[in-house]
């Protein structure tokens, strides 16, 4: 399987790590995730802290790629929801997001929405995985 | 074509049914959903009941399998976009969706959008499935 | 690859040019984009203006699908996020969207978030293609 990243020269792409999109090639299994909600191990949600849940969310993430077999490098796209505006928080988590995706980043959505499933819920983040 | 469910066993699930992340392998048609809205076949909409708009949109997401030779049991991931605080009608919206998932549970997301392309919607139901 | 249309004669379909879905079959190559902003080729946002934003958001979708090796009659997917009431501007989006797709519309989702990564984002467009 190979994983490609696309990056359009004359389509503007912004100062941080990103690719405009991901190809993959003669991949043989897929991996659709639910979106992942920021649950520590023990079934506790730090109701207060964006950061903390994100931290466990992508934590979930990378375990639930390994239980299907494969592993973050594996990732092709996430969508990261969050509840509330990014902008004070935007640094945290893109630190937390590069302990996850140091080389193969995925391509990329952020939305901010307006509730979740669970109203304690602050981010959610939702992955596809090719394993080749 | 083989459809594997996975948990991780060491990231929380919450106690709904819910599957983790959905593994598809060898698949030789993937099937990708437009957001269907809960219109009814007539082409009229409940404006103001979102679960006979989740029951409509569910029975639109099955007829669309099936006109692409599939099942609902060929969908891998759904993603249920609603309009409103979810509390109030999640029992009533997970019975609805129990009557068309029973036994392969896509990977899911639900969200609480801002709006919808038409004010009238209350929930829209997009779906990928793989027949194999 | 063959890239069939499919539209349940019995679920029910807006009047505007639309798929219920999209099937690929013995597809090689799946392009997976980030969500794409209506960045200008300089890296400047028109702030005020959804049209011009979704308008450079097309034109960097084009960008991103052909940089992989593909066309927009590729694209099977899209997914708009719009940050405000989309009835105003409704016309005017779908015309732009129409000189992009004149054929082989994607599956396709509309929603309205509350928010985006960057505050001056009014409207991002993510896509899925598949290249056989």
């Amino acid at each position: 399987m190979i994983q490609e990243h696309i990056n359009a020269e004359d389509a503007y792409a912004p100062p941080w790590q990103f690719n405009h999109a991901v190809k993959v090639t003669e991949g043989t299994s897929m991996i659709f995730m639910s979106a992942l909600a920021g649950y520590e191990p023990d079934g506790t949600l730090n109701e207060s802290d964006i950061v903390a849940q994100g931290e466990a969310a992508f934590e979930n993430m990378k375990k639930v790629v390994e239980a299907a077999g494969g592993t973050v490098a594996d990732i092709v796209k996430t969508t990261v929801y969050i509840r509330q505006d990014f902008r004070e928080n935007s640094a945290a988590l893109r630190a937390v997001r590069s302990r996850y995706f140091t080389k193969n980043f995925p391509a990329s959505t952020l939305i901010q929405v307006a509730g979740f499933a669970n109203p304690e819920y602050l981010i959610q983040i939702e992955a596809i995985a090719v394993i080749g």
